[in-house]
């Protein structure tokens, strides 16, 4: 088999975002189908706009790269272990898509051998796609193409933070790192999900942390942070496990480093290791 | 003098929002020079985006409406006891602007003998302005213009909640009355300021709670909520006195109810009758 040249699956990557905006948008701020798929007690949101942007992309790949895996959040596992598989969270940031707020993204990954190689954040109401891969990222919209770079330099008294919901999202010893950290830069914001990864990338947000994530949350982000310049690790500063987990997105190395350091008493090992 | 009619003023309104927007989006994601206006050990950021939004809404004022009252956030009080006011805040969620996330809104109320009659609340990188008075509201975008509807009849348990940063606005007490609601409601968002009381007007978020607002961060929200059939409250279920404090917007009378029993062990008295 020949391997697809990256050029080619970036620009099919563009494709796929474009499918996925055409199926969610007529559902945002409209009858979306809201459902909870977690079990009796707890809230795990999904709507249409999941499935049918989900549902979209697989039959984009299925038709031009029937050999590829797909992994998705919606409707799991195909060819998992190919030479390229697709992680796929068609919507990033349920919880903000059904408040109404156009801070949701939809998340696409390509691993190679096992590893993210290629990525995209877009985010249709914007008219936005944070596109990248090891060699370069750049911000696709309404206005044309733009280089992404990272922000360095900052020291973390000046540091913009974000995370996504620190009440709803940790444990009570993340959160107590989540707040050491919050304590010594200059402003925190809260509510973004992967949105704030593209603005890690684009140099306006210094530091993310998450915890609990899936792949599928956190995979697409990882060539558009390497392509700007930035830093995606868990919270020992090894790479992100296959399973996700928690992560640590920066600019700059420094920022990281201190970051890590505040982060290390609630750090947990992959599950690769433990396994 | 003649009173100029309400739809004049809404269309002139519109014009502000568009003048502001010229103003603020060219520095947004760029050299938008952030100083902290706060003393030692405090962080109230400030922009020139904010300066030059509100400087330029004035001229126009001023050049149209030169009787008229102004109170904003960035250059202070003319004429605060003028039979009509305009109060402004150009860019409310500086801390998302520099971010680089667009939840961030531009605010304009006026008031007419003290109360606020006429509203607006503008994100111009979405191309929207949700607007309104007492006999309506409507959302002005890119596809054109929609008529605002909050949402009733939802159940506590299905409600959709707001705030802006309940480590870093509220007080101990009002940080567990939220924390009391959220547990009681089916989720709930952060990070989004008066972007949040907007999708309460559109129908798409049920209850948002804040406290420590100044007048410019909550007049023009009153009449876009009433215009939409929603709610304005102070903690205590009156209305929001001019000097802020702490506010509840929502969709459903009910809502709110249920709302302002929890809220209600961390009501403060509004300063109008304490003074």
């Amino acid at each position: 088999m020949m391997t697809p040249r990256l050029d080619a699956l970036d620009a099919f990557l563009l494709d796929l975002n474009r499918a996925s905006a055409e199926a969610i948008l007529p559902l945002f701020r409209a009858e979306h189908g809201l459902q909870n798929k977690a079990r009796a007690g707890a809230f795990d949101p999904v709507t249409l706009a999941d499935r049918n942007a989900e549902a979209a992309i697989r039959k984009l790949i299925a038709a031009r790269y029937p050999e590829h895996g797909v992994i998705g959040e919606e409707y799991g596992e195909d060819r998992p272990e190919a030479e390229w598989v697709w992680v796929i969270d068609p919507v990033d940031g349920t919880r903000a898509f059904v408040a109404g707020l156009p801070v949701w993204t939809t998340l696409i990954a390509l691993r190679h051998a096992g590893r993210p190689v290629l990525g995209s954040i877009g985010q249709p109401c914007l008219g936005e796609i944070y596109i990248g891969q090891a060699g370069g990222a750049r911000l696709v919209n309404r206005d044309g193409v733009h280089p992404l770079h990272v922000r360095r330099g900052v020291a973390m008294d000046q540091a913009i933070l974000a995370t996504t919901d620190p009440d709803g999202c940790f444990e009570a010893d993340e959160r107590l790192a989540w707040r050491q950290i919050r304590a010594a830069a200059r402003l925190a914001r809260t509510g973004c999900d992967a949105y704030a990864y593209a603005q890690v990338a684009a140099g306006h947000i210094d530091l993310v942390v998450e915890a609990g994530l899936k792949s599928w949350d956190i995979e697409a982000a990882i060539p558009v942070l390497q392509g700007a310049g930035g830093f995606v690790t868990d919270w020992r500063g090894k790479p992100v496990g296959r399973d996700g987990g928690q992560v640590a997105i920066a600019g700059d190395r420094a920022i990281l480093d201190a970051a890590l350091v505040a982060l290390a008493p609630a750090a947990k090992a992959g599950s690769e290791e433990r396994a």
